[in-house]
């Protein structure tokens, strides 16, 4: 129906004939004359409709937002002095010879050639007119460009594309599984996966050597701002290959993919950092280096202050005390610390005690602070010169069990640096390794896998299995980059005696290991070859490198946070027949059974 | 770990030093030494260990089939006349060096070194040996070929390559949706997709322009053979086109499928066949053209014979009576023409009725057939001409309700083709056009949609919607190949009146559409472009390239016929805990209820 897309209309085609069609985005009634700009999915262009083409000047008097038009015209240049230069097409406009309503529309619930914050459920009622915002528009096609640039690695790299199952058997942590009714076996459900964890593990076991799937996934939890009931993994695994080789390889296809599609130039290695190092420095396994602030360990200097919030958890080998300095921080006001001291309590700190450095040559008359009182010259003074405070300069404390005090001077971090300007221009990733294989799980006084029960240990640890589960380390990555996880992955356990030894220490019986991963078990009997891999969050990598604010705006149709579709309605309730037919139905009083 | 694939080591590499991994695929001692078949993605290689070699050949007398090994050894030709042909590495082994087990393995529940033909539900069970056998193998990588290829031809055409949501609205055939409940909204429940039909829609109207999907749809019903419940469609939608134009690119992108992956060429165009046409010639919609029978109306000829079962369907405006001539068929054994119509029985034909043609020349007496008596000579005569009979021909008669003798009729052709050895090697596709919009269901009174409610009819049968809308045509398309549906397709509605026509024809009430459909009917309120698309099977079509006999044979991780999983055992029992948090519970008694 086209010659050409509107936004391509440029002075290339001067004095030719061009046909376009799109969408009525603005119309000018000016001197006599009738202009339209002409919307599709490349642009914009100006069409001109002149009074003396009287057929197609009734046409365009007709013409409201949004209607969506053919039109047949001339390419001329514009009249000097009033290019556009914020178009592709700004120096030409098409003087209109033919002009076809395609199609009509009512008034839009929000207009489209104004920028307006309209509010997000509107957006997503209406979503088929969101989408046609250019920057939403924008975003899908760079998405579309961003899993076409990746894909291209992969298949290039001798991986292959296989498809896993989305009707699966439900997994151990079970509670976030959606659930799928079976018609055919009544009172028995599929799951729908969290990953394709598993099948990929047994695709390396079935000798295809190289897979990668651009895969759905599914997680029926609580959503957070930045988290959606479906989403998608760049999901691969290999096998015989030793994790330096791979992680070189995957940053390789990150660095082609930010160099294609952005023209940006990602560090070659990619810096790395063991999670030892990222909790002691950043309180962070996904460290934003972007900000420079750091976590700097005072528990040595603490143990024997007369002041048991900081002397108490420096001496609990499960405690930390940590000082995080803040140049320039002393001007920070009363009320700005008190808000950032409830910032840190969503993290469980109690408090958030703080020395400013007013004049640092005048030792503890130069320090002002509530608790500088408890503290005698030597340790403040070592504190000082650890820190390397100078004048202007505020320190913050965190003491308490070490998980507490490093998410929250961790978060207290990234705050800082986000209020203070102090974050880094450009891109910082870095690869996170040396993870733990278990943490310490106070609630339910267990052992959990900080990966996957499926995470390979180190072979110089296999021994810290059985004398100190908490020293083992395991053979896990992350990738993070300007603070958010990219990508994880591990090598993965390819004996049948280390996998039963890490199901032992998770607490999973051998029963309920037979009755979860019995056909995982049994498939490492029969030859499983060396493997592991990784799986990128695909919604994530295109928020950062579009900048978008939410994972709702890299999505053509997603969820709110409450797990609905305001386009569609869903989910709905469902007619009882259609229920019986699957052998269940609702509880009446979910509370009285 | 490696420096060459298995299969890849060939003569160039004499003299050299390769490492290679894989699984042990074959063991033979002679003359005391032991010869090891080492098996990867890409093939086998020999390798040779010397007993001279002591401490590699004590390691080689401990491994068995399927052991996963790591063998470093020099590339040398083989000696003279102990080439194998069938192998690419067949001209060299590997003399080892090294050899490390990295794996063991039990006794595989059957051999991969043998041909044997072993039971489904063991292969299914036992997946990731299975898919070690070089011919699964082979069509998994020829899948992910296809997609590529596919993907490559939309990504250069301007296609977007966009996600929809898997967790989506019931449909109205309902019955066919899987259902999840939800968490958040119980007692609501999501469905999963059997098609992203107005999704795909929706995003013409978000002005994407030209989109596609390679992507997982959902049906639960009986399967068939041929059928699963999760399936893979290649799902395509374009606007500001027309279907000429669109049908071209299409068969462009499969003629270039076919050349660039199978090396063969499909004719240029595609041939067209209204669906009239192909119903009257071969009573299907999808005729496979390999075989030459076709199908000859002969109702004109059969009114006023004194033959009820001729008669009676001839002069019913639904009926029809029509022959199929068999070449060379009046040699089909009395037990095989009972064998035939048992066969016609399936698609409900009451009976098969034939004439042999023993000698053309001799009039009624050349031919044998209990039903000669009932017609009268001129009858006879103008069936043997309008048949063009020979002597040594068979011709079959169906005759009853037209979509009785199609079917069967249709049917039986197909069958006869390869019994008889007629069908033709090689590719034949077509387009099938000129649907019907709608059939009419003698079971439920009302018209069906022959394709879906949103299928456009055609622009000069408008009127026809209100004064005969059997006769109206609609603007769908089918892609057929040797008798198979690759694809299916039409320009859809974009008109908010005609939408609403087409569903008051369906017997949808306004109330109805509203509810399941009125996201839609919103939609086309605001500016709804012309459009129109396109699914492909894509389990299908990998079948047809690769020959396999059934779907599963191309899908990694296939159901059952009974829709479960035997390798994972899914779907299986839930908590009833898990349950209660969904606010569901199980019928104990359905019948009771």
């Amino acid at each position: 129906m086209r010659s050409h897309y509107c936004g391509e209309v440029n002075e290339t085609l001067e004095g030719q004939s061009v046909s376009i069609v799109g969408w009525m985005h603005r119309r000018r009634d000016h001197g006599g004359v009738i202009f339209i700009d002409l919307r599709d999915r490349e642009g914009l262009v100006q069409v001109v409709c002149n009074p003396e083409d009287a057929e197609c000047f009734a046409v365009a008097e007709r013409v409201r937002s949004e209607y969506v038009l053919k039109i047949e015209g001339l390419v001329q240049l514009r009249p000097a002095g009033s290019d556009n230069a914020d178009l592709r097409s700004g120096k030409i406009e098409i003087i209109a010879k033919k002009l076809e309503i395609l199609n009509a529309s009512e008034t839009p619930p929000f207009p489209l050639n104004e920028l307006l914050d309209v509010n997000e459920d509107i957006r997503l009622r209406y979503r088929y007119i969101d989408l046609r915002r250019p920057e939403m528009q924008q975003r899908l096609r760079f998405r579309s460009q961003i899993t076409r640039q990746l894909r291209h690695f992969l298949d290039s790299n001798g991986f292959l594309d296989i498809e896993t199952p989305i009707l699966t058997k439900a997994t151990p942590e079970g509670a976030r599984d959606y659930l799928v009714p079976s018609r055919t076996h009544q009172g028995e459900f599929f799951a729908l996966p969290q990953s394709p964890q598993l099948f990929k593990q047994l695709l390396m076991m079935s000798g295809m050597d190289r897979y990668y799937q651009v895969v759905r996934c599914f997680r029926d939890e609580d959503l957070r701002a930045d988290r959606q009931p479906e989403f998608t993994q760049i999901d691969i695994e290999t096998s015989f290959v030793e994790e330096e080789d791979f992680m070189n390889m995957m940053e390789e296809m990150i660095r082609g993919l930010f160099a294609n599609v952005l023209e940006e130039a990602l560090p070659n290695p990619f810096p790395r950092m063991t999670y030892a190092e990222a909790m002691d420095r950043f309180g962070s396994d996904k460290p934003d280096l972007r900000i420079s602030l750091e976590l700097v360990d005072v528990s040595d200097l603490m143990g024997e202050v007369d002041f048991k919030v900081f002397s108490s958890p420096a001496n609990d080998p499960r405690g930390r005390v940590a000082a995080l300095k803040v140049p320039g921080g002393n001007n920070l006001s009363r009320k700005e610390i008190d808000d950032y001291t409830k910032y840190v309590g969503i993290y469980g700190a109690k408090g958030l005690a703080y020395i400013k450095v007013n004049d640092i040559d005048a030792g503890r008359e130069g320090l002002q602070s509530p608790i500088l009182k408890f503290l005698p010259d030597e340790v403040i003074s070592a504190i000082m010169q650890r820190v390397e405070a100078k004048t202007g300069d505020l320190v913050f404390f965190g003491a308490d069990k070490a998980t507490i005090v490093n998410e929250s001077l961790g978060a207290l971090r990234v705050k800082l640096g986000h209020d203070l300007d102090m974050v880094e221009r450009g891109w910082k990733p870095l690869w996170v390794v040396a993870f733990p294989m278990f943490e310490w799980d106070e609630k339910s006084a267990r052992w959990h896998a900080l990966h996957h029960p499926f995470t390979a240990p180190r072979e110089s640890d296999l021994a810290l299995l059985d004398s100190d589960p908490e020293k083992c380390l395991s053979r896990a990555y992350d990738m993070v980059l300007n603070g958010t996880e990219l990508g994880g992955g591990s090598m993965r356990i390819h004996k049948t005696d280390i996998q039963q030894k890490v199901f032992e220490l998770l607490g999973i019986n051998e029963e309920e290991a037979q009755d979860k991963f019995g056909f995982l078990l049994n498939a490492l009997k029969y030859g499983c070859p060396p493997h592991g891999g990784l799986a990128f969050g695909l919604d994530r990598l295109v928020m950062l490198m579009t900048g978008a604010a939410s994972i709702r705006d890299v999505m053509a149709f997603p969820k709110t946070q409450s797990a609905s579709c305001l386009l569609t309605d869903a989910p709905s309730p469902i007619d009882d027949a259609l229920l019986k037919e699957l052998n269940i139905r609702l509880r009446k009083n979910p509370q009285a059974e």
